[in-house]
């Protein structure tokens, strides 16, 4: 069915509150529920917690209390069927008396599904809407879980001719304080962020999200890719600020990239970031691994420089990798461009 | 005096007249004048003719008439006081008894300057309202004439890393038709396109205006940088559509760049459009001569291939050139970031 104007509210306010999860969650999906009465009102607002914590609709109806009687649930995943670390969200709306369930998205994990025709053989009218914006909410866990390895976000930051530094290799700093900013806000959303041993030994960088008041209370696991073991001892990205995972090689070859993603499935990690460098940034591409590309591109030129892409295995135009742009937006003096990859 | 509500709309109106003429005017401003009688109603509008046609302010008299007499004539740069190849607009307007003179912005050419203080003298009001949409609409023939250079506009299309061609030379095409067609929409708005002789030989361009019906009635100058005079007879540059300048150097060396736009502005040249390749746009950029970049970035990626920018002068990351972005739109697939270059 069509959503009406008044669900259409409702699930609007449920997205908002499932973003606000964002990256806190893993290995369980963001999640926002919203309850509203028979006449209208907002009887309870959840939101998934961190992992162990309560889901969505159970934050809800314990907000609802008594008033989730007769009410719709308006969520934006379908309500798990399961018992995991909580149990099963069916069986609470069912208990709650709730008379109706929005959901915005089918649970594509076939452990937790079969929420709808639970709640229905119950006797509650459940309308699935099939919500784009609750899916792109949802995007990363939705395609981790669809294939049993993380949502691979690559950003990179380069200049308007694709420099990622200028030809005696300075690059601090090519984007601006605002651009910086803003990866740090994309760091807090995921659940790790991966970077070559090269950056590391170019940079070193310490790959932990800080806010304007300082560190985040939550880390992102930190994984260098690093056959050979080469990060040093002293590399920031091996300070307690973060748990680290050094990816290594057997025989200190190549890093079996997918392998790797699949351990850090296992591991519960849904979504990724892949901060490069280029060389790095080509073998993911090279492989399939990216599905999200955010290019922060400083209004500059150079006109030499290493370039922010290397080999990814394209030789001639007409196999060049296509994307398709999703937002545009200027960050302080830059430009953001985030494009998903086709086919990805 | 700051624009009331009604002046701001005329002024707009104006502003649009204006920009129908950009690229057909040249040596001439690109002018709008709109004429308002005293109850409020447009009796005239009026836009520069081709050189050597009437001027904005002549043609939106002839269309008023009579009800000229006691009007406001609303124009874009200030009326000229001088006879050129037709007679001042200075004395038109007072013959036709025009009440008032609202000025977008002031003449920065001495020899046609003085028209707003004539036009007091014979007892007209004149308001220099100093407006940014009109500068902008002739910030070519502005510039140009502010210095004795054409205003010139550097084009290029890339992937999102910035290559403008893939590892085995292939480049058709990075961008999309709509992409491709917008550049046509610029190349009919400038008095010449330039390309160096590297272009010529890998790609054979035309350089010509076409649109979806066929070639445009007006064509600019195409302007081949070629020190050496390797421009072969049988290129496309060198067909009958348009005027083409080979600018060879003596002895075969470098090209006077400078030079080759100080001769092309005694020619009547007010904005030139720049199309590579990377390297003539290096010597462009590190000589300081380029005002405006449009970039055309389509969203792919190709992780080999020739930079769209070769050596401009730049080796460290302080020294990177510097831009405003003033527009950012999406046309068709691809990314269009127009930028200014700071203090050129």
């Amino acid at each position: 069915m069509d959503a009406d104007a008044t669900d259409e509210t409702h699930l609007r306010r449920a997205v908002e509150l499932s973003l606000l999860s964002l990256g806190e969650t893993s290995p369980n999906p963001n999640v926002g529920c919203v309850l509203v009465s028979p006449a209208g009102t907002v009887v309870g607002e959840g939101r998934t917690a961190p992992a162990g914590g309560p889901h969505a609709e159970v934050s809800a109806l314990a907000a609802a209390g008594g008033a989730a009687r007769g009410a719709t649930a308006y969520v934006t995943l379908e309500p798990c069927d399961h018992t995991g670390r909580t149990g099963p969200c069916t069986a609470a709306l069912i208990a709650a008396g709730v008379a109706r369930v929005v959901v915005a998205v089918r649970d594509p994990d076939p452990v937790a599904a079969g929420g709808a025709e639970t709640l229905r053989a119950a006797g509650i009218r459940v309308d699935v809407v099939e919500d784009a914006a609750a899916r792109d909410a949802m995007v990363g866990w939705l395609t981790a879980v669809g294939r049993g390895t993380p949502y691979v976000i690559w950003k990179f930051a380069a200049t308007l001719d694709g420099r990622s530094a200028a030809a005696d290799g300075t690059s601090r700093w090519i984007t601006s304080p605002e651009a910086r900013a803003d990866v740090h806000r994309i760091r807090a959303g995921v659940d790790a962020i991966i970077a070559g041993v090269g950056t590391v030994l170019a940079d070193d960088p310490q790959l932990t999200v800080r806010t304007a008041t300082g560190p985040a209370a939550r880390q992102p696991l930190r994984v260098v890719v690093d056959g050979a073991g080469r990060t040093p001892p002293t590399a920031k990205v091996r300070d307690g600020a973060a748990a680290t995972w050094i990816a290594t090689a057997p025989g200190g070859g190549k890093v079996d990239l997918r392998g790797m993603l699949r351990e850090l499935y296992e591991q519960g990690v849904r979504t990724a970031l892949l901060e490069g460098g280029p060389t790095l940034a080509g073998a993911f591409l090279a492989e399939g691994l990216v599905d999200r590309v955010v290019a922060y591109l400083a209004p500059k030129l150079l006109g030499a420089g290493p370039a922010a892409l290397a080999a990814a295995g394209i030789s001639t135009i007409s196999e060049a990798l296509t994307l398709d742009v999703v937002d545009l937006a200027t960050i302080g003096p830059d430009v953001r461009l985030t494009a998903t990859v086709k086919g990805a």
